[in-house]
């Protein structure tokens, strides 16, 4: 979808991607988008209920958050198939946040869910404006899919509870766990049983019921499709359970009477210490839900060749968000599994989030006195299932292989998630990136560089058999220079000077160097300062375009005691004229050991 | 100095560098550091008394902070010239750390600014002994010189209440700016009158007292250094003219009773809410305290060929502050001013700083009682004229030219230093020059590169004339990938092939790509996938060694869709032969072109 069109009409197309695909909707598109909502309907009415009792909300918040959201999202968003609405991980955090403002099951609990939607809804939107999309980025991929899977965990854990049928809440493992000890011996064994027999069931629906409807004469797409309707299923019959064998007499707790009709609008409350106090879980629940949704968009996107823009996300979802708020709902973002499902059974635009927008709020207004019933030990079991499956333990061993580095942030991301909760979790998962990036850098890879005989290639004297000249001193620096390596970069240079003190002439290969910043400029300054004292100069070579544009500005060039080389080889040329001779004129015998590079990189640095 | 020694003996000496120098020591340098300490005495007697009005503690403290952490230094310390004590920012910052917690003037006020030291010490230290000497990097050099020239101006406005002769707090300059309109009709003349002249003497002494010495025919050498006791001059003249014209009588303020003697030894109280609540500012006072020492050891060092060792810069500083905490004294650094004065006047070895130690005790000893008819202007007027020469606007100037992103980092942190304190301006600063770093790595620059006919050079198409081949799409990665930027690369690379539906191959030149982690390595695996289904195959060339050692832990190369070739020509000749041939035969008309890549760098990105 390309969306530049000449003029206002286009502009206002981009941010109101409708206006785009609207134009182009035929009833093979409503056919397809039809299908899809009905599917993902299904399977959003037991979701939006369990996630909603996850978020400490009564379950009809679940279903009012699964409806104007999802209108809003349609206009807005620029994913024709991603599924918004209430998801597991930022139901969570909404809990945590909620909790620590108002006591949950009163009135002020979902006021406070209301707040956090709609400053969830503003801060997307003015970072949608100001198009910092980029922001998600801080989240690495080992720190979300570490904070996703801890989560889960805890998440998991806390459902429990339900299970049981005792109570015991905590938002860490630690504390979850103690509570569910000290509510083990009032375990209620007809819950028990019921929350055993679903999770069973829907464990088994996820992987054995597709192949089980595909032996009874079904098509494989179709088997496909209805096996996820497994936890409508294991509503239905457990309902039927409860009703036929009296088991809420024998202590099975149901969800009880859920509002009839549709949400009303109404305006979260202005009070502005509250607003404050909220802020901050705002914000992450924000972070977390775009960087969530917009992944599993471009997962899709990419599979048809479609591409989402993410900073038209930030609107959709802000928009989503606000629609939330308004709509008696609670924070809402792109759900993975629901999105999939969408995908797979064919949803080709956006429409299709407002057909199942529909199919909820006709749910709302018929269903819901059909789900007294429905004991909460099945919407436990529903989601214990649905976060369990986002759990990838694999990944930490195969992060653990790749980089100690980005382990070390997955692992701390997960510790402290599992031992402080999610809020601790996820900013100490985006401070351990950040700070080991720095780190990282901050130590910067500079190699000692020689003349490959008969090439005008240069190589790290460590890994290959080069030519140096004794008054020149060639250095290829590894890494940008910025203020967190400048420091660094001048301890190396003075320290390879000292151990040469034959040398004349100091040359920076600046072929790796994509930036310097005031600290670095500062740093070369006093380098060059420092070896003109002890009558050295200092050179450059293959300095990138932007870099030079950049020194360009400064005095630093001005002043410099060497020159500024084209390539390397020029470099030498000049400085090391006979040497440079000698090697360029060299037979090449070890142009095959040069080759070997790749191998034998495996055993030394660089 | 080299510090390494076989064996426990020099590990012993590597921690306690005096093992090292002091068996070097002889009669010499005791002539030179003994010159060196008696010229730091005479200035950090007034420095010393005003620098603990500052920071709102008795004048005494600031002569025991002089002493015993001025010895721990001398032992633990690397640096021969560095000269510890108290200093001007750090002041400020313990004063708006101290009244969060104690009223000025009180008991726990006091204790308050022990504990901080003892923190600070403790901070310090424990860095050192993780060698985390890498974290003061974080302050980039524009937002520390914007830093301390905030501070500095902050500290000059709250110092002109002493100079009107009224009382005027606050930590903002909005604050100290109100305070000091309201006292403005309270001047007191006399007051002014002694704060305006002993300002003026100091301003003239900086730059008008060593030529009116050399003038008198002192050597250059002698006036420069005589120059350095304007401050006591002042000092001394002041105390008289309150004697002599009783001006006590007519409201100027003075010192008071100095309470004559050494610091007792005391440990400061264990109160453990306390030492959490002043545990952020410690970290903060810790950080620019070793920031600013470190940068002004390190210049100096250079100045002689030496250097010092960052990380046991850190054992030094702490075991000053540890020694401040024990000995009635508050947070100590390096400072600059003293340092220089320290290093011109000759000072060869950390014991200066001792026997400087000993100049100051003498002087509590025996100085103190001529102190009672100081007046408190003076003191002022010495801070003023010392942190004014900090501020360098043209600084401001100077980083707008080079880098909007460092001028932001830096014009930052000056704005909310002024307007909101001395703590939020230095976290906002490093948090503006962490997350402008992220901002700017986040948008990598990706050249599409082609032949430089008759030569195996690549150069971006937009700069050079060059030969690409139709089916082959040559991209030249300008930036390390990681987490902040790898879905942008994701991005760039689908769009690019997007544009140029003939192409069968894309092949990453990674010369520039110094890094990869987990992150961007998923974000390979996509575009990788995503070409693959496209029909499209991924290449690498020019990978670096250390690079491909991290890739090879993973699975990615086993399932790479292309090859990894040495050199980008490599690549080329094999993915494109017949025009890499024609390319490779041809003249080479433009090779000038080329040549002025400098010149056309100004113009066009890189």
């Amino acid at each position: 979808m390309t969306m530049r069109r000449a003029g206002a009409a286009g502009r206002l197309a981009s941010y109101l991607p409708v206006l785009d695909w609207g134009r182009r909707y035929d009833r093979r598109a409503f056919l397809s988008d039809g299908l899809a909502a009905a599917i993902v309907t299904i399977m959003l009415i037991p979701q939006s209920l369990a996630y909603a009792m996850l978020a400490g909300l009564p379950p009809v918040v679940g279903l009012y958050a699964s409806i104007l959201p999802l209108v809003a999202y349609a206009l807005f968003g620029t994913s024709s198939t991603l599924a918004v609405g209430p998801v597991a991980v930022v139901s969570l955090m909404t809990a945590t946040a909620a909790e620590a403002v108002a006591a949950p099951g009163s009135a002020e609990y979902v006021t406070a869910a209301l707040i956090l939607a709609l400053l969830s809804g503003l801060i997307l939107l003015v970072m949608g404006a100001f198009r910092l999309g980029f922001i998600a980025n801080l989240l690495s991929h080992p720190v979300i899919s570490g904070f996703i899977a801890a989560s889960g965990l805890l998440i998991a854990a806390s459902q429990l509870q339900h299970i049981l049928g005792v109570r015991a809440g905590g938002h860490t493992l630690l504390e979850v766990g103690r509570a569910l000890a000290r509510g083990l011996p009032e375990t209620n064994l007809p819950t028990l049983v019921v929350g055993v027999a679903a999770t069973g069931f829907l464990f088994w629906s996820r992987t054995g019921l597709g192949p089980a409807l595909r032996r009874l004469g079904l098509s494989s797409g179709a088997a496909a499709l209805l096996a996820r309707t497994g936890p409508v299923v294991a509503i239905a019959i457990s309902i039927l359970a409860v009703v036929g064998f009296g088991l809420e007499a024998r202590g099975v707790a149901v969800v009880g009477e859920v509002p009839q009709g549709l949400p009303a609008l109404s305006l979260p409350p202005l009070d502005l210490s509250l607003w404050t106090a909220l802020l901050p879980a705002a914000f992450l629940i924000s972070i977390i839900g775009f960087a969530e949704s917009v992944s599993v968009a471009q997962t899709l996107a990419a599979k048809r060749r479609q591409s989402i823009r993410p900073d038209q996300e930030l609107i959709g979802l802000g928009a989503a968000n606000l629609a939330a708020a308004f709509s008696g709902g609670y924070p809402v973002t792109g759900g993975f599994a629901r999105s999939i499902v969408n995908f797979d059974a064919g949803a080709e635009t956006p429409a299709a989030g407002a057909y199942t927008a529909a199919g909820i709020a006709l749910a709302s207004l018929f269903l819901t006195p059909l789900l007294f019933h429905l004991p909460i030990a099945v919407l436990a079991a529903t989601i214990i299932v649905a976060v369990l499956s986002l759990v990838d333990l694999g990944a930490l061993r195969r992060t653990w292989a790749f980089s100690r580095f980005d382990f070390a942030a997955m692992a701390g991301t997960i510790l402290v998630t599992l031992g402080f909760g999610v809020e601790p979790g996820i900013v100490t998962g985006v401070a351990l990136s950040v700070l080991l990036h720095l780190w990282r850098t901050s130590r910067p890879h500079v190699a000692v560089v020689g003349q490959i005989p008969g090439t005008q290639h240069f190589r790290n004297v460590l890994r290959h058999d080069v030519v140096c000249a004794p008054e020149v001193l060639s250095l290829r620096i590894d890494e940008s220079l910025y203020f967190a390596n400048a420091r660094a970069i001048e301890d190396i240079v003075q320290r390879a000077v000292a151990e040469r003190p034959q040398v004349r002439h100091v040359v920076l290969d600046c072929a790796a160097v994509n930036g310097i910043d005031a600290s670095a400029l500062e740093s070369l300054e006093l380098i060059m300062h420092r070896l003109g004292d002890a009558g050295v100069k200092l050179h450059f070579s293959e300095v990138k375009g932007p870099v030079m544009d950049r020194l360009a500005r400064s005095d630093f060039l001005r002043h410099l005691t060497g020159r500024v080389f084209l390539s390397h080889h020029e470099a030498l040329g000049e400085l090391a004229p006979e040497t440079t001779r000698r090697a360029d004129l060299a037979a090449r015998p070890d142009i095959d050991a040069a080759r070997t590079f790749p191998e034998r990189a495996s055993r030394r640095p660089g």
